[in-house]
């Protein structure tokens, strides 16, 4: 479930015309924006850009990026994308750091279903002129270019059928490689990249019944290298996405100077998705409320922008 | 250019008809079928099907590869298929065999424009409940799985923007690579796996200006391994796919006992896109038309069937 509150009716018209009146003249109405912005969704959005960019002769989110700043002007920056446009947009950031952030790169191919995989492929392209493979590829090496390259080009079959014997003999090879700490196994690699999410999930299930203890959890045993926290990562996606949302904010929060990056990111991107439903694991998980500990964190309009995101009605 | 005669105006109606007459009752009528069949493009093939399904409550195809047999029931079955689902077939044939046929797999990866790779892709998920990286890595293992299952998932960039610099330095490093008889180097794998065709295109002839010879002989040099041959087939694929098919072709006609596999794949596959081309490279280099090397070949309903795509007036 959502969190998003977002009108039944709307006027693109109506909501471009109070937009403009936001970002000009002295000074920056940002309540008015947030009052927007953050109560529409994917469609809404995009027809207030096509319409503000009719009526105004330009571009809505480079005047929104010329007239805010820091955490604020990313998170609405973000936000007011296309979904699969910003997730092209946080996997470029995510690939051109000095030092490559693999974990959006795992969420973006291991929490979307295929197609949707796909439509950030496609955005990719559109924005950058390469493939989204082309620069990860070029930007990394050895067992984790192998392992992400995988993850992002997979085109997995999103049916429901389980094939029991092969979930059975998966889990094994699985166990062996984890045994063997031949994390890296290509087998491994073939295994998460390939194989539906729902057959995947059979073979994690027979993994934990058969070993006792969770692929995942088997994994962190001891001292973990970049490699097998990836892995760690992409079962985690694969296997739990809320569970794992839930395990970035307290990340993100608890530590000293929270995380802002890793806050706007699963805020925004699930905002109009499942971030009930975070919300509530992280509530079990935490005893706080998640916009208690995200009010804590934060201030100004980017605090009241992501509480309007969490739900808060205003 | 194709080769495929269809005409302008048709009638679906009136073809199921006469389809159905041609295999109904005592013997068939191959003529018939391939007088109607071959000359019918994508488009209203699939016309054709949806009238015989609604009109006689049976699947033409299925109803067609029970009456015909051997080389000629392959080869209607097969063009009368949907493109993308004709691939699919052809590429679970290719890794069913007890040896896969690289060569086909390659192919249908490299040939294809992006979207039309995807579209494959996607029919075979909906006819085999797999998806086609799934079975190919499945069915392979060591450096052929990682060249096949990179070049399989490959989401190319379809623009035709160049770097200049790129292709110099990609084409050293494959010179490189193929100095040092490395040819499973990674980044082998990753540059024919992710650049887009045009950029590869200036990669290979920088290489060959650089060093006097093109890249795809130079992987021939000596005694090549299976590795080097599908990494020289993916090369020609990606590179002049019309001189890569009428090499196909020479090979399958040349050779004591005709591949009719291959004779049939190249001009099932190639009728409505580009057969009149390669049937141009065909007679430059080898002197005699393609038509007669074919028909001196075949023989029967087959040799009908062919030069029928080949062409040929009734």
């Amino acid at each position: 479930m959502a969190t998003l509150v977002s009108p039944p009716y709307f006027s693109p018209n109506e909501d471009a015309e109070a937009l403009r009146k936001s970002v000009e003249g002295w000074g920056t109405d940002e309540k008015g924006i947030i009052t927007i912005l953050g109560h529409r969704n994917a469609g809404q959005r995009k027809e207030i850009r096509v319409v503000y960019e009719q009526l105004y002769q330009e571009n809505l989110l480079k005047r929104l990026e010329s007239e805010l700043s820091g955490n604020f002007e990313r998170a609405v920056f973000r936000w007011t994308l296309d979904p699969a446009d910003r997730d092209a947009v946080l996997a470029n950031v995510a690939i051109k750091k000095p030092e490559i952030d693999y974990n959006v790169i795992i969420e973006i191919a291991c929490v979307h279903c295929p197609e949707e995989l796909l439509a950030v492929r496609r955005a990719y392209q559109v924005r950058y002129k390469h493939s989204l493979e082309e620069d990860l590829a070029q930007h990394t090496t050895g067992d984790i270019r192998k392992l992400l390259v995988a993850l992002v080009t997979a085109y997995r079959y999103d049916g429901n059928e389980i094939n029991a014997k092969l979930a059975c003999s998966e889990a094994n090879i699985l166990h062996e490689a984890i045994k063997d700490k031949a994390f890296n196994h290509e087998e491994v690699i073939r295994i998460l990249s390939t194989r539906s999410k729902t057959q995947l999930m059979a073979t994690f299930n027979k993994y934990r019944d058969d070993h006792g203890c969770s692929i995942s959890k088997n994994l962190l045993d001891d001292g973990a290298n970049d490699f097998q926290k990836a892995l760690h990562v992409a079962i985690r996606c694969l296997n739990d996405p809320k569970k794992y949302f839930e395990k970035v904010l307290r990340n993100a929060i608890k530590r000293a100077g929270t995380n802002e990056d890793a806050l706007t990111r699963v805020i925004v991107t699930r905002a109009e998705r499942d971030l009930r439903d975070i919300k509530e694991a992280y509530y079990k998980k935490n005893s706080v409320p998640l916009e208690q500990a995200v009010a804590q964190d934060t201030s100004g309009d980017y605090k009241a922008f992501l509480l309007t995101l969490l739900g808060k009605q205003d």
